[in-house]
């Protein structure tokens, strides 16, 4: 049996699994997004300030996916939103089995909006459903311009692109307009905000955006 | 056959593959270093750097890994140095085989410096063997100071850490000695270089322990 074999049947498993789980969301009118970046573009902190906009608003859960350590869930949960952690101890991305495993320590039932924090890595995360009902990539100033062209398949397999930290612009020599039209190149429907997370600019249009898409996902 | 045994399969094939390049490198006197870290962390600006420095003090050439485009190998052919693009199409780190290859396209004779730049990824280079003399881990300042708590394994088997974009670190809840002990905890015999590649601040000393590790090699 060859590695290209393997692959596919790992695949194959995990699409099987990841149906299951998207068709678990819909029974509960669950709005689930799987975030995917690099490691560092902000992910966490995104989140913070998302649970501190939508707090009382949204009902949400968090599973926080890393290679090593409960250091993210544990930012989570000061927020006094359920979070479970999922440490793959090396492995690169989430798979659906993982999320699956995780939703047991998930009260569903009274969640709208679950927010899956992938590991940092803008390859292998972009080849696994998790169930989710879109991909959300978040890219940060800090990173360059020219990572949508780099990096194309989890740009085109995302919906959504957030660009992260644009207070640090006036020290970078990236531009947010060749980011922007290098991740539409590479996917023409990717909806695009502007935010950081240090400032809160941009955070009321993304969180607006997110119970709007959550409120959908229930009609 | 399972997944596992597939795995451990393809690694030792690599390493196979591997140390055929670091005899080869050996035999020519070539200090062979991969260079790796998360996307946009610097690593092709830090070779801009290392080359405008090391031009005619240091003969050496390049090998660009990236999931797509040449744009890297663009950059670095500008200095005159030889440099030859890998894309591995998806592919999230490279492999020993890749480099073999590539190695076809370069005049070894005259190399004393090989600086292979692998895929942008904190996770999976890990792994792979290439028959570098050591790998050099980049780490942003921008990317947090919790970084090696959560991708241990790319810290723990490099010999040497640069941390890069030190010119940020006004504008960034970064702490430079938070992410130095952090990455010392998880190897404490790393050798730590900082460095602005924009500012050229810490290059010096970078490209002069480069001059000093190359000739070590020819000893």
């Amino acid at each position: 049996m060859s590695v290209v074999t393997i692959e596919r049947k790992v695949l194959e498993k995990n699409d099987e699994i990841a149906s299951r789980n998207r068709e678990l969301f819909r029974s509960h009118g669950i709005f689930a997004v799987n975030l995917v970046s690099s490691p560092g573009a902000g992910k966490t902190s995104l989140l913070e300030r998302t649970l501190e906009h939508l707090r009382g608003k949204l009902p949400l859960a968090v599973i926080e996916g890393d290679v090593q350590t409960d250091l993210d869930a544990r930012r989570i949960e000061r927020y006094g939103v359920p979070a479970v952690q999922i440490v793959t101890r090396g492995g690169c991305h989430l798979e659906a089995n993982l999320v699956r495993d995780a939703l047991d320590a998930i009260p569903l039932g009274g969640v709208r909006l679950l927010i899956i924090e992938n590991v940092g890595n803008l390859v292998c995360p972009s080849n696994y459903d998790l169930g989710e009902a879109m991909k959300i990539v978040l890219a940060s100033t800090t990173e360059g311009d020219d990572k949508p062209l780099k990096y194309p398949a989890m740009f085109r397999n995302s919906s959504v692109l957030v660009i992260n930290k644009i207070d640090l612009l006036p020290y970078l020599s990236c531009s947010l307009d060749t980011l922007r039209s290098n991740a539409l190149q590479i996917n023409p429907s990717l909806k695009v905000f502007q935010t950081s997370c240090r400032t809160g600019e941009g955070i009321d249009a993304w969180c607006e955006w997110l119970v709007s898409a959550s409120s959908e996902e229930r009609k």
